[in-house]
């Protein structure tokens, strides 16, 4: 039985390259590629986390486009993609949606490239995984990481994919894809 | 010791969605995700391929922004992985431009989404990177995947990374960044 996992990308509260933090601007490719890849691997959820009004009304036209309208004629398949994607002001509001559905409050999964004190290995999580019912929830961030303050609140934090200490900077959307492979992907 | 891996991401000759031979546009981002992941997993070069004129001079541009231009100043870290990047106008061009440099042809690994015969495990050609010296090449297709004639003059196909009777529609950035991990990733 697959576990019941949800995935977030946030926004907002993230760091900005001198470390300050910022609301990035949702990219299209972010939805498409992670919906893809959370179809995939049969994520139950994928939530944009934005707190701006006019984010939130972008991936709301994006949604409808690849769901109802002419992308969803011309591309079958990523409706099932799309279908997964939810928008959410606040990572707090996507805990709770998760936490409605489930009658369980998610165990969130932070992630970062960067290395910090705390965090516990893709083997640790996947068996985790295997083990718990859930709802699990993995939490990326755009811009340059997600903000001290949600890896502070968050239940447990992956350790960074690449070397810290040799060049280290993924996409967003590779990072997932990999974070997912790595939990969620079958073992041959 | 890492092996001397490289990757080719083709633009023709690759399938549409009826089946057809076409040539697909480049795509920004496929640029930059491609690198960055190729930069993060040691390898030695990726090679954009496209016949098309107007395309490769789209590429040159955008190199020439990222290595020496604004981009390069305003993003440091992403020189070493835009320095990765050729183009070349066939398969056959980029081969001989990595025998060129190795003193041997490389060894050539197509992928594909669909299940094809013959095809070997990430395990497998894990181990196989792990034993020769290469050089390796994997190949990607953008659109709806490789030219049958790409698969059938390479030296050995990977197995799908997902499950093709399931939903199976990675973005080519995606199935790059997981392939790249199964076969180079750490193993913790």
């Amino acid at each position: 039985m697959r576990p019941d996992v949800h995935i977030a990308l946030v926004h907002h509260p993230v760091l900005n390259k001198t470390g300050e933090i910022v609301a990035t601007a949702v990219t299209n490719l972010d939805i498409h590629d992670n919906a893809r890849s959370a179809r995939t691997y049969g994520v139950a959820s994928y939530h944009i986390v934005t707190p701006l009004d006019a984010q939130v009304e972008l991936v709301s036209r994006i949604l409808g486009h690849w769901r109802d309208g002419f992308g969803a004629r011309r591309v079958p398949n990523r409706v099932d993609a799309m279908n997964l994607v939810c928008v959410s002001r606040t990572l707090e509001d996507a805990i709770a949606a998760i936490a409605d559905g489930a009658g369980r409050r998610p165990f969130v999964v932070a992630t970062a490239a960067r290395r910090l004190p705390g965090s516990v290995t893709y083997a640790a999580m996947r068996d985790r995984m295997g083990r718990e019912p859930g709802p699990f929830l993995i939490v990326f961030g755009t811009g340059y990481g997600l903000a001290d303050s949600i890896v502070a609140s968050a239940d447990a934090l992956l350790e960074p994919i690449g070397d810290p200490s040799d060049w280290n900077h993924l996409s967003v959307r590779a990072a997932t894809a990999i974070t997912l492979d790595r939990l969620l992907g079958e073992r041959g």
